[in-house]
C-alpha cells in the first residue's frame, strides 16, 4: 500500500493538532485567562488529550505501523520515515500498554490531589496532603508495572521521558556528582566573601527589564517573527508549532537575576523548539529530544552563555545604560561575579549552578525509595530533612520550603526531577564539543555574535528533533555516551576562578 | 436504556469543547499570535472542526437521538432535556445533509478566496477577486439544493443560522425599512447643520479611552471575573464557556466613538453569552439563540441604552473628567446628539443608526439575485453602485469602498448579512417590552443602575439559549413575531427630535 505512511502521517497530524490546541490554551491559562476560566478549561483540556490519546492508540495507527515497518526496512536509521515509524512505535506500545481506566485514575488524581499539596504548602503542613502522596505513589508503581520493567520500578517511568536510560546508570552519575559537588559547595562556603551580589538588589525598574530580557533573546537568536513574551506566575515555553513557539518570564524590582535569566533559560528551549527541522512538523518527531536534552539547551543559553564572563563583557555596557542608578560604579566582571554567587538555599527552582543538581538528587533517591517500598510517605519530610542536610548543610525550617515546595508530586508522575540535572551535564558535555568545533567561540560572544553557536546546535541538536534517543544523539555528536565529567570540570573551573579557590583545594574536592 | 441522554450529553459535551478550544485558538490568533503562527494556525484549527463534525454526525448521535426522542416525549418544550433533543435533532440533520466532500471544498474555498479578496480590496481590482466570488456564489448554491428548500435557494441558507425565518418575510421586513428610512435619510441630510460632532475629534488618549471602555461595561453589567478586553484589529467577542467570556476593542486618538461604543456593543454580546444558563453548559443549546438575537443585544446595550440621553446625563460628567481637554465646554447633551450624528457613509461598519440597515438590504439584495442566477458576478459592481446611489444617495468612488468592502463574500457562507438588521429590529422590539415592564428605566439609567435591565433581560432571553428559535423567542416575550415596527418608531422619535424634524415631516416618512 503506497498511501500507508501518508495516511500514518494524516493520523499523526491530527493528534499533533489536538495536543497543540491544548498547548494554546495552557498558554492562555497561565497568562491571559479570567479566573473564572478554570472549571471549563479544564475540562477542554482533558477533552483535548483524551480524544488524542483515542486516536494515538487506535488499532488503525497499530496496523498502519505494522504496514509501515515494512516499507521503511531498508531506509537508513536516521532518515524521516524510519525514526517516524521507530519513535512512533515506541510510543504507540508504551501508551497501549495503559489501561484506559488507569488513564482516567491518572487524570483524576493528579487534579484532585493538585488544591491538597496547595494548602498543605500554604499550611507548611504535611499530612493535609500524605494521603494524597500515597495514592500518587501507589499510582506510579501501578504504571511501572503496566509498563514493564526488568530490574527496578524506576526504570519504567525512567524510560517514558528519557529512553534509554536506567535508574543504575543515572545513580552512578548523581554519585559521581555527589563526590565532586558537596566538598566544592562547602569549599565556597568558606570563602563566600569573594562575591558581592548585593548590586542584584538595588532596585531595577520592571518594565525595562522585561523589555531589556526580551530584546536580549532577540540577539541570541530567539526569533520574534515566531515568538512572543508575556508575563506569568512561573517562567515557561512552549511552542505550537514551528511558526509559534513562546515564553514566558517573572520579574522583580528587588532582585535581577530573576527576569533576565528566567527568559534566556525559556528562550533557550524556545530556540530548540523554533530549530526542529520543517521536515518533522505535526509528527512526533516535532520536539526536543527528551526533557533532559530540551533542558540542556535553556542552561546551556542561562548558564554557559548568559552566565559567561565574555557574555557581560560584550552586554555590560548597555545594560548600565539601561539601568544607569543601580549600576553605579559597577563593571562587567563584577557583575558578572555577582550574576555566579552560589549559596545553599531551601528552594530548588532558586538554587545556584553548584547546588542545584543537589537538589534533585535528593529528590530521586526519594522517588526510588517510595517507588520500592523502602520509605513510606509518612516518613518521608524526616528522611528530606537529613538528606538535605548531609547535601546542602542546612536544616530545613518547615516543610513548606521542605518536602513541600515542588509541584510535581502533586501530579501523579514521578521521574521528572532528574531531567533537571540530566539538563545540565549533557549541557556541558555538548559545550565541550562546541569549544572544539569553534575555538573561537568566547571572541564570538564578546563580539554579541551568536550565529555559529545557534547555527552549531540547530545542526548538531536541533533539527534532529526526537529522532535520537538523548544517548544515541550524544553518541553522534559528541562520540561518547552521557557523562557528568565536562561538567564537573566546568564547574570547578568557573567556581574555582570566581571564588580564588586555589589549585591544590580545587584538585581535593 | 435509562442513560442514553448522559451517553448523548458526553458526546455533545466533547464536541462543545472542541469548539470552544478552536475559539480560544481563534481568539489568540486576533489578539497576541506572532506572525509566523497562520499556517500551523490554520491547520489546528481545521483539524479541531473535523474532528468535532466526525463526532457530531456520527451514526451513535443519530441512534442515542432516535431513543432520546421517545423519552422525552412528554416533558415540556422548554425543558431543558426536550429542547436539547429538538435542537440538536434539527442541527444533526442539517450537518449530516452536506456531504463531507462539500465541507471540505467549502473550508478549502473560503481560505482560498481570502488572499485574493484582501489584494483585490487593497488594489480597488473587482476583477481579482471575481472568479473566487463566482466559485463561492456556486457553492453556496450547492449547499442550499444539499439543505434543500421549497421556494429559493436563500431559505435553505437562512434557515440554518435564523431558523424559521424565510426569504419573502424578510424581504417584506426590508420594504418596511426601505419605505421609512430612505426619506428619513433625505430628511436628516436637509437638517445636517443641526448637530455638530467635531468634539468627537478633538483628540482622546487611546490608553485613557480603553481603560474607561472596560469601566463602562463593567458597570453595565459585563463581569470581568468572567471575561477580559483586549485589543484587535476588529472588535468582537467570544465565549469558552459561562466562566471565561472575552471582548476586544480597538481605539483611535482621533474618533471618541470606536473604541468606546465598539466595547458597549462587544459587551451585550458578552453579557448574552455571561447570561445563558449554566444548566445548557457544554451542549448545543448554550450559545445565543441565533446571530440575530445576539446581534439584538450588542445593539441593544450600545444604541438603545449607550447612545440615550439619559445613559450621558449619567455617564458625562465622569468622561469629562477623565478627558477635561478635549470636553472643554460640552455638555452632556450636546455629547448625546454628537454621539449620534448621522451622515451617509460608503463603509457598513462605520454606518450610524439610521443608514446602516440600507447597507445591509443592499447586501440581502444582491445575494439573493446571485443565488438565483439574476445577477452575474462580473455586473455585481455596477448593480452595487446603482443601488447604493438610490438607497444612499451616493456616488460610490471605486470598488474597495464599495463591493469589495465586507470580508464575508471571501468566505463562502452568504446569508449572514440579514443577522445585523435583525439585531437592530429586535432590539427594538424588545425594548418596547422592557419599557412597559419598567416604565421607571430611564431614570434607573440616568442614575447609573442596570441591574434591572440586565435581569430582565437575563430572565427572558439570555438564560435561554438556543432552547427557541428567534421567531419562537419574540412570541414568547413580547406576544408576537418578528416586527420592524418598533424600531422605525424608535429612529423616528430618536431623530426626529435630535434634528429638530417637525412632526409633519417626520410623519410623511
Amino acid at each position: 500500500m503506497p498511501d500507508t505512511l501518508d495516511r500514518l502521517k494524516t493520523i499523526l497530524g491530527e493528534v499533533s493538532d489536538l495536543h497543540r490546541a491544548g498547548a494554546v490554551l495552557d498558554w492562555d491559562q497561565e497568562t491571559y485567562m479570567p479566573h473564572g476560566g478554570v472549571q471549563n478549561r479544564s475540562k477542554q483540556l482533558s477533552t483535548l488529550s483524551e480524544v488524542a490519546h483515542r486516536r494515538f492508540i487506535s488499532d488503525e495507527v497499530g496496523r498502519l505501523l505494522d504496514e509501515a515497518e515494512t516499507q521503511v526496512a531498508n531506509l537508513p536509521f536516521d532518515s524521516d520515515d524510519a525514526s517516524l515509524v521507530r519513535v512512533t512505535r515506541r510510543e504507540y506500545e508504551q501508551d497501549r500498554k495503559l489501561p484506559p481506566e488507569l488513564v482516567a485514575e491518572l487524570t483524576r488524581a493528579g487534579s484532585t490531589a493538585r488544591p491538597f499539596w496547595q494548602q498543605a504548602r500554604r499550611e507548611a503542613n504535611f499530612s493535609l496532603f500524605a494521603p494524597y502522596l500515597e495514592k500518587n505513589v501507589e499510582l506510579n508503581i501501578k504504571v511501572a508495572q503496566a509498563l514493564g520493567f526488568e530490574k527496578r520500578p524506576y526504570d519504567a517511568l525512567l524510560n517514558r521521558t528519557e529512553p534509554g536510560l536506567t535508574t543504575d546508570q543515572l545513580e552512578a552519575i548523581f554519585a559521581e556528582l555527589k563526590t565532586a559537588i558537596v566538598p566544592l559547595v562547602a569549599d565556597i562556603k568558606r570563602h563566600a566573601d569573594a562575591v558581592d551580589d548585593s548590586v542584584l538588589r538595588r532596585g531595577f525598574d520592571p518594565d525595562k527589564q522585561v523589555k531589556y530580557a526580551l530584546e536580549t533573546v532577540a540577539r541570541l537568536g530567539y526569533d520574534l517573527e515566531r515568538g512572543r513574551q508575556d508575563i506569568s506566575t512561573h517562567p515557561f515555553s512552549i511552542a505550537f508549532g514551528p511558526g509559534d513557539v513562546r515564553i514566558t518570564t517573572r520579574v522583580s524590582r528587588d532582585f535581577f537575576n530573576e527576569c533576565l535569566f528566567g527568559s534566556i533559560h525559556e528562550a533557550g528551549h524556545g530556540m530548540y523548539f523554533q530549530g526542529v527541522g520543517r521536515n518533522l512538523d505535526r509528527t512526533p518527531l516535532w520536539d526536543g529530544a527528551s526533557p533532559g536534552v530540551h533542558e540542556s539547551q535553556s542552561r546551556l543559553w542561562e548558564n554557559l552563555v548568559g552566565r559567561s564572563l565574555a557574555f557581560w563583557h560584550h552586554f555590560f555596557p548597555g545594560l548600565r545604560e539601561t539601568f544607569p542608578e543601580p549600576l553605579k560604579g559597577v563593571d562587567a566582571e563584577g557583575f558578572y561575579r555577582a550574576v555566579n554567587k552560589s549559596y545553599p538555599s531551601f528552594i530548588r527552582v532558586e538554587a545556584d549552578e553548584v547546588t542545584y543538581n543537589l537538589h534533585v538528587l535528593l529528590r530521586f533517591e526519594l522517588e526510588n525509595d517510595m517507588l520500592e517500598g523502602k520509605l513510606k510517605v509518612r516518613d518521608l519530610p524526616e528522611a528530606w530533612n537529613e538528606l538535605f542536610k548531609s547535601y546542602v548543610g542546612l536544616d530545613v525550617p518547615n516543610d513548606r520550603e521542605g518536602v513541600l515546595q515542588d509541584i510535581h508530586w502533586s501530579f501523579v508522575g514521578f521521574a521528572e526531577f532528574p531531567g533537571y540535572t540530566l539538563g545540565n551535564i549533557i549541557s556541558a558535555q555538548l559545550m565541550e564539543k562546541i569549544r572544539s568545533d569553534i575555538p573561537e567561540l568566547d571572541l564570538q560572544i564578546e563580539r554579541g555574535e551568536f550565529g555559529n553557536l545557534l547555527g552549531w546546535l540547530q545542526e548538531h541538536v536541533y533539527k534532529h528533533g526526537r529522532k535520537f534517543t538523548p544517548g544515541e544523539l550524544l553518541e553522534r555528536v559528541t562520540g561518547r555516551g552521557l557523562t557528568p565529567k565536562p561538567w564537573i570540570a566546568y564547574v570547578r573551573q568557573k567556581y574555582g576562578w570566581i571564588y580564588g579557590l586555589d589549585q591544590l583545594e580545587a584538585d581535593a574536592v
